[in-house]
């Protein structure tokens, strides 16, 4: 639901040609009529649909309806969904804070079915694997959430750090920003520059707070998002002070995420790119000790638009449905 | 007039440091009453004015109007303006072409002041540097035009060309499309991506005719703009049949624009970049011969910004106002 | 063979993937006994080989090899690895001329195997797709010559054009420059800006003169490469004048590439973008009558690393293994 | 000396139109005797003069000679420029750190001339104004450091933070590499990607504490640069614990850099963009509190190649030689 978006396209991208799956309808209340493809032209030849009106009918033969909405969509129609039968993965915020009143706060608008939250799974598969495999209604995590939260779980599970000496400092590419006409996003205003953003507060801060101290209560971090020249990547920059010096963190970073098919710690000293990423669904982390700060620094890079986003949409899918949870996103990265 | 796009920004830059002019007074309907360093920050500490209402009354003491508008609006105020006893620049359309229908079909709108058009004297010094002088209303040339017709001057003027064979590639900058909230000009529309656009016909197409027939009544081309990712700089890439082989086409040009301020004639064999011009008020050319083929191709490459757009508009303020042509203008480009 | 360029790790990206193929052996003289995904971390978890010496004996057990060497290596080495009954795809030059006076005077070298010219297939499935399933011996099509001959052979076979009116003017990303240490091709020598190239002359264009006189013997044309600040894609806007007018020309393109798996013809008035075949094996096609100039202009996009290059490669590999054509070539572009 | 570099061309184009300056030499042991706008061909028509060989006698009648050499070449020939009596500035590392030890460890080289280091002066204006005008020898400050510095001075000064609490994650455009053929900064390594480097230690992070420690001398940090997809431009995220709640910072930076000529403060609550300084000798700066983590964050913004770099020399020289210290440096800059 709602296929006009670069969350959208992405999706229909690694959908398309999952051996799994049969995309059957992409709505959009805009694009009615039109055919994906012309929206698209990468998806000339891969997808034959047309834009469809936003219609729960429309969806009675699936079994799995993803929202690619604005904030506020899917808690309006996600209850009919679940109602009748209709799994759902959420990629907007409308499921993801527990607290019904942070949510409030900080998306500016009534919850409409607080009822739902709670049986929201939040869909991190290092974090939330089994509950994701039975869960009707996924919270797909924000995008910066899932670069940060993932640097940091070694180091909070294994009570490395101080728990509120965080400072998560992040740089995303501009598709994070969505498919809109604006100035702001502008090529020419965004090319050739770099900028903060919402030092104040972004709205991913309370969500990378809540999913940090349902490990350890008494995490707190300070979180800037930057704007970057480039379409796809977040690079998450995380310091912490550490609690008793280096504690062999590159072997804690192995061993945590030894299993986990796509998340990559790379080798002592290395400094990932975001590129080596791009069109993967992969999160590559590297861990440094600074002996004489007695901090460490976490590097932490994605494709905003898959291992946030589309692909996870999709790992989650393969986990609720039985499927081998690799399928369909096993496509390694595009360099250059 | 018209001070929040980027022709607007661009003019204020050039304008700020002119040992000639005093700034007085930037309109914007929709920015009224805001600083204009809040909406272009690299103005802070140079431009002090606020943006204030379109308002003819408020032009009272000024001498000069330049309207960085959208089409279509100069030709509703000029008259009142030069009525006034002020002259006016338009770096819009509204005066470029003289025959009146071809602008009507072109714009799709009814002429407002048909009668101002015989007056207005095209904006190229390299062509007609004397009119301007005296002109009370001057129509800047389009972006394309410029970079087209500095390319082909020499080769039409000298008859060494087939005058109807000409084919211009052209490739520019994004910021030609303006300072808009527009999905196609999206920072992640445009980078890592080339296309052609407007095939069919683009406006600047009849404007490069009527010029190159002012000089040879049997000119004609074909014009093909791309859009490039990046945000200054126009490079046309133009074809031309030979008429008697190759004429010693370098001295032509040579001796062509050997006294003009802003005509870069490059040593045989050259590729000029558009970088090389960056920020700077010139054109820059080279000029091939194919012996095998009997063509010339001419690179020919300006800063869109400023060669054509808020330099070449300070440039014909120097002429009509008579201060030294380069006065304001003297930068060299940026690289890199 | 030679494993450490842009080629090479593009070949690598759809090999590792490719439900025929087993990689075993890649070689590179200056990186011999390193991880392949050191140098190009996007393999991590998808390559697992160390580069190896170049050594023919190396690939005794390999049913092919492909050169991603620099010109001039392949045919030091071909004729060993096709006495041993392997078969070779050269993704360089050495092979792409039948005639060897041509190649030596634009290689500035003497052809070290003249005689396996005759008996290599030049591998643009479009053009040669029964002679690619027999070949022993194939050469990979230059990039820009894919785009171009594409463009024009519905044009050329049709007799729809004035077989020697063609001008090509082309437009790369920097990935055709390939990966080396060259002021030339740094970032801040790239971006932000447009040039043309070897206006007087490239390798490619007896490249494409050869092909198309196969198809027409009075075939000729003006062949313009410029740099393009991207990574991948190639635009080639190719102009022709009509014999006859427009002769539907739209349904002329329609029928040549109806069963082409990989040339996309797009709607009439279509302006494809580069963007829409990033790292897919694809070339997208719109063809454009303008009946003032009676011109056809074709634009022509493709992903260089990919529809030009590795893609095309494993493309033939497929032909010549008797593998579905599009086995591992299927994905579609990654927009945006 | 030392003319071929990024650092080279930015001077002559700041010098080139300074109206109290006469370029009189070029020098470049790699390009002596090709016109240096054969190299640089944004100078044509700007700088005539030919790259000569680098040689003391060349200067005899110079006032002040640049060094936008490499590392270790200053220190080699400062000594005898000034035994001739021509005042020097080095853009490069050989003055900048009083402590010879740590240059000799940092820098990997014996220091030739320790005794000049004393004599140096490190050329921040804003913090070494009065010394700089008497100087002989000016260091010229490295890019990461001048935006980190402008950042922390009036918090240091003030005794607002923790001074061991401060994390300063950087962000910087590719030109701050050099202009040079390695891999690593090839355009398709860089363009659309984001990385850390040199984690573990970089050359600035020395350079910054000594300079902080002139202030408090249990100043402290940690230092991240990071490699971003643009040509100009620095962007330091300066993070630091407060000691006493908010202090009315916004009031204490206007205060403290009010008479600065290059240094502005934006109002409470900005986000500076560094396209906003492109071009121009200007460090702009933003400071915000952060109630609930009790840190200050401070946005620093510079163009690396002016207000670090040339514009700072110039600045440097300007007042050396008693010249009005904004002299050649007003140009605002470009956006977009």
């Amino acid at each position: 639901m709602g296929g006009t978006g670069y969350t959208g396209v992405e999706l229909m991208r690694l959908l398309a040609r999952h051996p799994g799956v049969q995309l059957s309808v992409i709505t959009s209340r805009s694009e009615a009529g039109k055919p994906v493809a012309e929206l698209f032209p990468n998806l000339r030849g891969s997808v034959d649909l047309f834009f469809s009106e936003p219609d729960v009918d429309a969806y009675r033969d699936c079994d799995l309806v993803f929202f690619a909405t604005p904030n506020t969509t899917a808690m309006l129609q996600a209850e009919a969904l679940l109602a009748a039968g209709i799994r759902v993965i959420d990629l907007a915020a409308d499921f993801r804070l527990r607290d019904i009143s942070t949510w409030e706060q900080w998306y500016g608008a009534t919850h409409a079915c607080p009822a739902l939250v709670e049986d929201a799974v939040y869909g991190l598969p290092e974090l939330n694997r089994e509950a994701i495999r039975e869960a009707r209604l996924v919270a797909n995590p924000g995008c910066y959430p899932t670069a940060v939260i993932l640097a940091l779980l070694p180091l909070l599970r294994g009570q490395l750090i101080e728990p509120a000496s965080i400072v998560a400092d992040c740089k995303s590419g501009t598709s994070g920003a969505g498919r809109k006409a604006a100035v702001g996003t502008a090529f020419c205003e965004v090319t050739e520059s770099v900028k903060a953003y919402a030092v104040g507060g972004h709205r991913h801060l309370p969500e990378i707070r809540e999913v940090l101290r349902g490990v350890d209560p008494t995490a707190d971090l300070v979180f800037t998002p930057h704007l970057m020249p480039m379409i796809r990547g977040i690079h998450a920059t995380v310091y912490a002070d550490a609690r008793d010096g280096d504690q062999q963190v590159q072997t804690v970073f192995g061993d945590f995420y030894r299993d986990e098919p796509f998340v990559d710690v790379m080798p002592a000293g290395s400094h990932p790119e975001t590129r080596s990423v791009r069109g993967a669904n992969i999160c590559r982390i590297a861990v440094h000790f600074l002996p004489a700060a007695s901090k460490y620094v976490v590097l932490s890079v994605e494709d905003n638009r898959v291992k946030w986003g589309a692909g996870q949409a999709v790992q989650n899918m393969n986990l609720m449905f039985g499927l081998d949870e690799t399928t369909g996103l096993e496509a390694p990265g595009m360099m250059p």
